[in-house]
Protein backbone atom coordinates (compact mmCIF):
# COMPACT_ATOMS: atom_id res chain seq x y z
CA UNK A 1 0.00 0.00 0.00
CA UNK A 2 1.29 3.37 -0.46
CA UNK A 3 -0.45 6.70 1.50
CA UNK A 4 -0.11 9.78 -0.65
CA UNK A 5 0.48 11.81 3.03
CA UNK A 6 1.62 15.52 3.84
CA UNK A 7 3.21 15.62 7.43
CA UNK A 8 1.41 18.51 8.40
CA UNK A 9 -2.40 16.88 6.93
CA UNK A 10 -4.68 16.38 9.27
CA UNK A 11 -6.82 14.24 7.64
CA UNK A 12 -3.53 12.20 6.05
CA UNK A 13 -2.14 11.56 10.41
CA UNK A 14 -5.88 10.12 10.89
CA UNK A 15 -4.69 7.42 8.09
CA UNK A 16 -1.56 6.80 9.34
CA UNK A 17 -2.72 6.05 13.01
CA UNK A 18 -5.65 3.89 11.75
CA UNK A 19 -2.48 1.97 9.48
CA UNK A 20 -0.34 2.07 12.16
CA UNK A 21 -3.14 0.72 14.65
CA UNK A 22 -3.90 -2.35 12.36
CA UNK A 23 -0.08 -2.83 12.01
CA UNK A 24 0.21 -2.30 8.22
CA UNK A 25 2.86 -1.60 6.57
CA UNK A 26 2.95 1.16 3.68
CA UNK A 27 5.05 3.20 1.22
CA UNK A 28 4.52 6.82 1.89
CA UNK A 29 4.66 9.36 -1.27
CA UNK A 30 4.69 13.25 -0.28
CA UNK A 31 2.42 15.71 -1.74
CA UNK A 32 3.47 19.26 -0.13
CA UNK A 33 0.53 21.10 0.62
CA UNK A 34 1.83 24.39 1.49
CA UNK A 35 3.34 24.22 -2.23
CA UNK A 36 0.22 23.54 -3.53
CA UNK A 37 1.55 20.04 -5.07
CA UNK A 38 -2.22 18.68 -4.44
CA UNK A 39 -3.35 20.88 -7.16
CA UNK A 40 -1.10 19.53 -9.61
CA UNK A 41 -2.18 17.54 -13.13
CA UNK A 42 -0.63 14.48 -11.78
CA UNK A 43 -2.44 14.44 -8.48
CA UNK A 44 -5.74 15.23 -10.24
CA UNK A 45 -5.57 11.62 -11.89
CA UNK A 46 -4.73 10.24 -8.70
CA UNK A 47 -7.55 12.03 -6.31
CA UNK A 48 -9.61 14.28 -8.72
CA UNK A 49 -10.67 16.14 -5.26
CA UNK A 50 -7.39 17.62 -5.00
CA UNK A 51 -7.20 17.17 -1.05
CA UNK A 52 -5.11 14.31 1.00
CA UNK A 53 -5.05 11.69 1.55
CA UNK A 54 -5.17 9.15 -1.08
CA UNK A 55 -4.48 5.38 -0.12
CA UNK A 56 -3.30 3.08 -3.10
CA UNK A 57 -4.00 -0.26 -2.15
CA UNK A 58 -2.83 -2.51 -5.17
CA UNK A 59 -4.15 -0.08 -8.05
CA UNK A 60 -7.25 0.72 -6.25
CA UNK A 61 -7.48 4.52 -5.60
CA UNK A 62 -9.12 5.19 -2.06
CA UNK A 63 -10.00 9.00 -1.19
CA UNK A 64 -11.51 10.56 2.00
CA UNK A 65 -9.82 9.78 4.94
CA UNK A 66 -12.66 8.59 6.71
CA UNK A 67 -13.68 6.40 3.93
CA UNK A 68 -10.07 4.91 3.61
CA UNK A 69 -10.73 3.66 7.31
CA UNK A 70 -13.50 2.20 6.82
CA UNK A 71 -12.18 0.47 3.77
CA UNK A 72 -9.51 -0.96 6.37
CA UNK A 73 -11.25 -1.72 8.51
CA UNK A 74 -13.96 -4.15 5.94
CA UNK A 75 -11.07 -5.69 4.25
CA UNK A 76 -8.15 -6.02 6.91
CA UNK A 77 -10.74 -6.47 9.97
CA UNK A 78 -8.24 -7.59 12.89
CA UNK A 79 -7.80 -4.36 15.55
CA UNK A 80 -11.06 -3.35 14.02
CA UNK A 81 -11.87 0.59 14.28
CA UNK A 82 -15.42 0.29 14.58
CA UNK A 83 -17.16 -1.52 17.26
CA UNK A 84 -19.53 -5.11 16.39
CA UNK A 85 -22.62 -3.20 17.35
CA UNK A 86 -24.63 -0.51 15.22
CA UNK A 87 -25.41 1.60 17.71
CA UNK A 88 -21.81 1.75 19.39
CA UNK A 89 -20.99 1.78 15.31
CA UNK A 90 -22.68 5.12 14.73
CA UNK A 91 -21.31 6.61 17.98
CA UNK A 92 -18.16 6.11 16.52
CA UNK A 93 -18.81 6.98 13.12
CA UNK A 94 -20.40 10.61 14.85
CA UNK A 95 -17.47 11.60 16.90
CA UNK A 96 -15.28 11.01 14.04
CA UNK A 97 -17.82 12.93 11.49
CA UNK A 98 -18.12 15.57 14.16
CA UNK A 99 -14.47 16.38 14.07
CA UNK A 100 -14.34 15.95 10.17
CA UNK A 101 -17.42 17.80 9.55
CA UNK A 102 -18.29 19.94 12.06
CA UNK A 103 -14.37 21.31 13.58
CA UNK A 104 -11.93 20.13 10.77
CA UNK A 105 -13.15 22.16 7.75
CA UNK A 106 -13.12 25.65 8.97
CA UNK A 107 -9.73 25.68 10.06
CA UNK A 108 -7.72 23.90 6.96
CA UNK A 109 -4.83 25.72 4.68
CA UNK A 110 -7.34 26.45 2.15
CA UNK A 111 -9.76 27.98 4.30
CA UNK A 112 -7.25 30.48 6.22
CA UNK A 113 -5.72 31.40 2.78
CA UNK A 114 -9.09 32.75 1.58
CA UNK A 115 -9.64 34.50 4.22
CA UNK A 116 -6.18 35.99 4.32
CA UNK A 117 -6.18 36.59 0.25
CA UNK A 118 -9.80 37.36 -0.18
CA UNK A 119 -11.20 38.70 3.45
CA UNK A 120 -8.10 40.30 3.64
CA UNK A 121 -7.94 39.38 7.64
CA UNK A 122 -4.32 39.41 9.36
CA UNK A 123 -2.35 36.66 11.26
CA UNK A 124 -4.12 37.47 14.46
CA UNK A 125 -7.97 37.72 12.72
CA UNK A 126 -7.17 34.18 11.16
CA UNK A 127 -5.82 33.28 14.58
CA UNK A 128 -8.63 34.30 16.43
CA UNK A 129 -10.84 32.78 13.65
CA UNK A 130 -9.29 29.47 14.03
CA UNK A 131 -9.39 29.41 18.30
CA UNK A 132 -13.33 30.06 17.80
CA UNK A 133 -13.97 26.86 15.86
CA UNK A 134 -11.59 25.00 18.12
CA UNK A 135 -13.31 26.05 20.95
CA UNK A 136 -16.92 26.08 19.96
CA UNK A 137 -16.23 22.07 18.33
CA UNK A 138 -14.28 21.08 21.49
CA UNK A 139 -16.30 22.20 23.95
CA UNK A 140 -19.44 20.43 21.79
CA UNK A 141 -17.22 16.99 21.92
CA UNK A 142 -16.36 17.22 25.40
CA UNK A 143 -20.25 17.57 25.78
CA UNK A 144 -20.93 14.26 23.63
CA UNK A 145 -18.03 12.31 25.75
CA UNK A 146 -18.89 13.38 29.10
CA UNK A 147 -22.78 12.52 28.26
CA UNK A 148 -21.77 9.31 26.60
CA UNK A 149 -22.02 6.13 28.87
CA UNK A 150 -20.30 4.92 25.86
CA UNK A 151 -16.97 6.58 26.72
CA UNK A 152 -14.22 4.45 28.30
CA UNK A 153 -10.55 5.27 28.26
CA UNK A 154 -10.89 5.82 24.30
CA UNK A 155 -13.62 7.57 22.88
CA UNK A 156 -15.95 4.48 22.77
CA UNK A 157 -14.50 2.02 25.38
CA UNK A 158 -11.36 0.69 26.20
CA UNK A 159 -10.13 0.35 22.57
CA UNK A 160 -9.12 2.93 19.75
CA UNK A 161 -11.34 3.49 17.75
CA UNK A 162 -11.72 5.92 14.34
CA UNK A 163 -13.03 8.75 16.92
CA UNK A 164 -9.89 8.17 18.17
CA UNK A 165 -7.74 8.26 14.73
CA UNK A 166 -9.76 11.88 14.46
CA UNK A 167 -9.36 13.29 17.59
CA UNK A 168 -5.48 13.07 18.10
CA UNK A 169 -5.11 14.98 15.06
CA UNK A 170 -7.34 17.78 15.92
CA UNK A 171 -6.05 18.18 19.35
CA UNK A 172 -2.01 18.73 17.75
CA UNK A 173 -3.74 21.26 15.59
CA UNK A 174 -5.23 22.39 18.51
CA UNK A 175 -1.94 22.90 20.62
CA UNK A 176 -0.49 24.35 17.56
CA UNK A 177 -2.63 27.17 17.80
CA UNK A 178 -1.92 27.63 21.39
CA UNK A 179 -5.80 27.00 22.16
CA UNK A 180 -6.38 26.72 25.93
CA UNK A 181 -7.72 22.52 26.27
CA UNK A 182 -8.15 23.27 29.91
CA UNK A 183 -12.05 23.37 29.48
CA UNK A 184 -11.76 20.04 28.30
CA UNK A 185 -10.73 17.47 30.73
CA UNK A 186 -12.66 14.29 29.63
CA UNK A 187 -11.69 14.93 25.88
CA UNK A 188 -7.66 15.52 27.10
CA UNK A 189 -7.83 12.51 29.52
CA UNK A 190 -8.50 10.48 25.92
CA UNK A 191 -6.28 12.27 24.19
CA UNK A 192 -3.51 11.85 26.86
CA UNK A 193 -4.32 7.79 26.91
CA UNK A 194 -3.91 7.88 23.10
CA UNK A 195 -0.77 9.29 23.00
CA UNK A 196 0.91 6.64 25.22
CA UNK A 197 -0.02 4.52 22.22
CA UNK A 198 3.53 3.71 20.23
CA UNK A 199 0.66 3.69 16.42
CA UNK A 200 -0.24 7.42 17.53
CA UNK A 201 2.83 8.69 18.63
CA UNK A 202 5.11 7.32 15.41
CA UNK A 203 2.26 9.05 13.35
CA UNK A 204 2.66 12.65 14.64
CA UNK A 205 3.60 15.30 12.62
CA UNK A 206 7.32 15.36 13.43
CA UNK A 207 7.83 11.94 13.20
CA UNK A 208 7.18 11.96 9.57
CA UNK A 209 10.03 11.98 6.78
CA UNK A 210 8.66 14.88 5.21
CA UNK A 211 8.26 17.13 8.38
CA UNK A 212 10.03 20.40 8.41
CA UNK A 213 10.76 22.93 11.15
CA UNK B 1 -38.54 6.47 14.88
CA UNK B 2 -38.44 10.25 15.23
CA UNK B 3 -36.65 12.27 13.42
CA UNK B 4 -35.33 16.18 15.16
CA UNK B 5 -35.71 18.39 11.61
CA UNK B 6 -35.57 21.63 10.28
CA UNK B 7 -36.78 22.38 6.66
CA UNK B 8 -33.93 23.72 5.83
CA UNK B 9 -31.29 21.56 7.40
CA UNK B 10 -29.21 19.87 4.46
CA UNK B 11 -27.74 17.44 7.21
CA UNK B 12 -31.85 16.61 8.00
CA UNK B 13 -32.51 16.59 4.12
CA UNK B 14 -30.18 14.04 4.07
CA UNK B 15 -31.35 11.58 6.12
CA UNK B 16 -35.04 12.52 5.05
CA UNK B 17 -33.78 10.76 2.00
CA UNK B 18 -32.48 8.21 3.03
CA UNK B 19 -35.33 6.84 5.29
CA UNK B 20 -38.20 7.57 2.12
CA UNK B 21 -35.76 5.51 0.33
CA UNK B 22 -35.75 2.41 2.57
CA UNK B 23 -39.68 2.78 2.95
CA UNK B 24 -38.96 3.72 6.53
CA UNK B 25 -42.23 5.81 8.01
CA UNK B 26 -40.72 8.08 10.90
CA UNK B 27 -42.43 11.01 13.04
CA UNK B 28 -41.11 14.43 13.07
CA UNK B 29 -39.97 16.78 15.77
CA UNK B 30 -38.68 20.45 14.23
CA UNK B 31 -35.88 22.21 16.10
CA UNK B 32 -35.31 25.69 14.22
CA UNK B 33 -32.58 26.46 13.32
CA UNK B 34 -32.87 30.04 13.02
CA UNK B 35 -34.14 30.71 16.04
CA UNK B 36 -31.32 28.79 17.79
CA UNK B 37 -33.38 26.19 19.37
CA UNK B 38 -30.94 23.39 18.68
CA UNK B 39 -28.90 25.16 21.07
CA UNK B 40 -31.51 24.95 24.31
CA UNK B 41 -30.59 23.11 27.20
CA UNK B 42 -33.60 20.46 26.33
CA UNK B 43 -32.29 19.35 22.56
CA UNK B 44 -28.81 19.23 24.42
CA UNK B 45 -29.61 16.55 26.26
CA UNK B 46 -31.11 14.97 23.14
CA UNK B 47 -27.91 15.76 20.80
CA UNK B 48 -25.10 17.14 22.91
CA UNK B 49 -23.37 18.12 19.67
CA UNK B 50 -25.98 20.84 19.29
CA UNK B 51 -26.89 19.96 15.88
CA UNK B 52 -29.78 18.60 13.47
CA UNK B 53 -30.65 15.87 12.89
CA UNK B 54 -30.94 13.50 15.87
CA UNK B 55 -32.60 10.15 15.27
CA UNK B 56 -34.36 8.29 17.62
CA UNK B 57 -34.58 4.83 17.13
CA UNK B 58 -36.78 3.31 19.79
CA UNK B 59 -34.60 5.48 22.56
CA UNK B 60 -31.48 4.96 20.86
CA UNK B 61 -30.32 8.46 20.06
CA UNK B 62 -28.48 8.96 17.00
CA UNK B 63 -26.39 11.96 15.39
CA UNK B 64 -24.74 13.08 12.72
CA UNK B 65 -26.96 11.93 9.26
CA UNK B 66 -23.95 10.13 8.02
CA UNK B 67 -23.93 7.90 10.75
CA UNK B 68 -27.48 7.61 10.94
CA UNK B 69 -27.58 6.87 6.90
CA UNK B 70 -24.72 3.92 7.84
CA UNK B 71 -27.11 3.07 10.76
CA UNK B 72 -29.89 3.00 9.04
CA UNK B 73 -28.27 0.27 6.74
CA UNK B 74 -26.83 -1.94 9.01
CA UNK B 75 -30.18 -2.45 10.97
CA UNK B 76 -32.89 -2.04 7.97
CA UNK B 77 -30.40 -3.68 4.80
CA UNK B 78 -33.41 -3.46 2.54
CA UNK B 79 -32.81 -0.82 -0.44
CA UNK B 80 -29.15 -0.82 0.44
CA UNK B 81 -27.31 2.97 0.37
CA UNK B 82 -23.97 1.13 0.00
CA UNK B 83 -22.81 -1.04 -2.56
CA UNK B 84 -21.72 -4.28 -1.09
CA UNK B 85 -18.22 -4.35 -2.49
CA UNK B 86 -15.69 -2.64 -0.34
CA UNK B 87 -13.99 -0.28 -3.07
CA UNK B 88 -17.74 0.85 -4.17
CA UNK B 89 -18.45 1.25 -0.15
CA UNK B 90 -15.34 3.59 0.10
CA UNK B 91 -16.16 5.47 -3.48
CA UNK B 92 -20.05 6.35 -2.24
CA UNK B 93 -18.35 7.24 1.07
CA UNK B 94 -15.74 9.14 -0.37
CA UNK B 95 -18.51 11.40 -2.62
CA UNK B 96 -20.61 11.51 0.65
CA UNK B 97 -17.94 12.84 2.94
CA UNK B 98 -16.51 15.12 -0.07
CA UNK B 99 -19.93 17.00 0.50
CA UNK B 100 -20.44 16.79 3.95
CA UNK B 101 -16.68 17.21 5.10
CA UNK B 102 -15.52 19.85 1.91
CA UNK B 103 -18.36 21.89 1.08
CA UNK B 104 -21.27 22.20 3.44
CA UNK B 105 -19.27 22.87 6.84
CA UNK B 106 -18.48 26.16 4.85
CA UNK B 107 -21.46 27.14 4.27
CA UNK B 108 -23.85 26.26 7.32
CA UNK B 109 -25.55 28.47 9.47
CA UNK B 110 -23.62 29.41 12.03
CA UNK B 111 -20.61 29.86 9.99
CA UNK B 112 -22.40 32.52 8.23
CA UNK B 113 -23.57 33.73 11.50
CA UNK B 114 -20.16 34.24 12.23
CA UNK B 115 -18.79 36.02 9.18
CA UNK B 116 -21.94 38.62 10.04
CA UNK B 117 -20.94 39.33 13.53
CA UNK B 118 -17.46 38.66 14.41
CA UNK B 119 -16.28 39.79 10.67
CA UNK B 120 -18.55 41.96 9.68
CA UNK B 121 -19.31 40.61 6.78
CA UNK B 122 -22.09 42.11 4.27
CA UNK B 123 -25.01 40.39 2.52
CA UNK B 124 -22.76 40.68 -0.41
CA UNK B 125 -19.80 39.27 0.99
CA UNK B 126 -21.46 36.77 2.66
CA UNK B 127 -22.82 35.54 -0.49
CA UNK B 128 -19.40 35.90 -2.25
CA UNK B 129 -17.89 33.51 0.25
CA UNK B 130 -21.11 30.60 0.09
CA UNK B 131 -20.67 31.11 -3.91
CA UNK B 132 -16.94 30.21 -3.48
CA UNK B 133 -17.04 27.63 -2.01
CA UNK B 134 -20.12 25.66 -3.95
CA UNK B 135 -18.27 26.97 -7.03
CA UNK B 136 -14.83 25.11 -5.78
CA UNK B 137 -16.65 21.81 -4.12
CA UNK B 138 -18.62 20.91 -6.89
CA UNK B 139 -15.79 21.55 -9.62
CA UNK B 140 -14.10 18.62 -7.74
CA UNK B 141 -17.14 16.69 -7.18
CA UNK B 142 -17.45 17.21 -11.18
CA UNK B 143 -13.68 16.04 -11.49
CA UNK B 144 -14.67 13.04 -9.18
CA UNK B 145 -17.74 11.77 -11.13
CA UNK B 146 -16.83 12.42 -14.27
CA UNK B 147 -13.37 10.26 -13.82
CA UNK B 148 -14.73 7.60 -11.63
CA UNK B 149 -15.79 4.35 -13.47
CA UNK B 150 -18.56 3.95 -11.52
CA UNK B 151 -20.48 6.90 -12.17
CA UNK B 152 -24.00 5.44 -13.40
CA UNK B 153 -27.32 7.32 -13.59
CA UNK B 154 -26.54 7.98 -9.77
CA UNK B 155 -24.08 9.13 -8.43
CA UNK B 156 -22.63 5.70 -8.23
CA UNK B 157 -24.10 2.89 -10.50
CA UNK B 158 -27.86 2.83 -11.32
CA UNK B 159 -29.66 2.76 -7.97
CA UNK B 160 -29.04 5.86 -5.32
CA UNK B 161 -26.59 5.13 -2.16
CA UNK B 162 -26.18 7.90 0.52
CA UNK B 163 -23.89 10.06 -1.80
CA UNK B 164 -26.73 10.67 -3.66
CA UNK B 165 -28.64 11.87 -0.47
CA UNK B 166 -25.58 14.15 0.11
CA UNK B 167 -25.43 15.38 -3.00
CA UNK B 168 -28.98 16.26 -3.50
CA UNK B 169 -29.36 19.07 -0.80
CA UNK B 170 -26.16 20.64 -1.87
CA UNK B 171 -27.80 21.11 -5.15
CA UNK B 172 -30.82 22.74 -3.28
CA UNK B 173 -28.28 24.89 -1.33
CA UNK B 174 -26.37 26.07 -4.63
CA UNK B 175 -29.67 26.30 -6.28
CA UNK B 176 -30.73 28.89 -3.27
CA UNK B 177 -27.85 30.87 -3.25
CA UNK B 178 -28.03 31.61 -7.22
CA UNK B 179 -24.88 29.87 -7.71
CA UNK B 180 -24.18 28.54 -11.08
CA UNK B 181 -24.50 24.68 -12.29
CA UNK B 182 -23.87 24.86 -15.84
CA UNK B 183 -20.13 23.86 -15.26
CA UNK B 184 -21.73 20.67 -14.13
CA UNK B 185 -22.85 18.54 -16.25
CA UNK B 186 -22.31 15.12 -14.89
CA UNK B 187 -23.23 16.40 -11.42
CA UNK B 188 -26.64 17.86 -12.63
CA UNK B 189 -27.61 14.70 -14.54
CA UNK B 190 -27.33 12.53 -11.48
CA UNK B 191 -29.51 15.34 -9.86
CA UNK B 192 -31.98 15.45 -12.36
CA UNK B 193 -32.55 11.81 -12.29
CA UNK B 194 -32.60 11.98 -8.11
CA UNK B 195 -35.10 14.22 -8.29
CA UNK B 196 -37.41 11.92 -10.61
CA UNK B 197 -37.83 10.04 -7.14
CA UNK B 198 -40.36 10.52 -4.92
CA UNK B 199 -38.25 9.57 -2.06
CA UNK B 200 -36.08 12.41 -2.75
CA UNK B 201 -39.10 14.91 -4.02
CA UNK B 202 -40.69 14.26 -0.68
CA UNK B 203 -37.74 15.25 1.49
CA UNK B 204 -37.07 18.54 0.35
CA UNK B 205 -37.15 21.59 2.21
CA UNK B 206 -40.67 23.20 0.63
CA UNK B 207 -42.69 20.20 0.91
CA UNK B 208 -42.16 20.06 4.90
CA UNK B 209 -44.50 20.15 7.24
CA UNK B 210 -42.34 23.34 8.95
CA UNK B 211 -41.40 25.19 5.93
CA UNK B 212 -41.50 28.45 5.66
CA UNK B 213 -41.51 30.76 2.39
Amino acid sequence: MKLYSYFRSSAAFRVRIALNLKGLPYEAAFVHLAKGEHRAAGYGAINAQALLPTLDDDGKLLTQSLAIIEYLDETRPEAPLLPRDAPGRARVRSLSMFVACEIHPLNNLRVLQHLKRALAQNDEQINAWYRHWIADGLAKFEADLAQGPGTGKFCHGDAPTMADCCLVPQIFNAQRYQCDTASYPVTMRVFAHCMQLDAFDRAQPSKQPDAEK
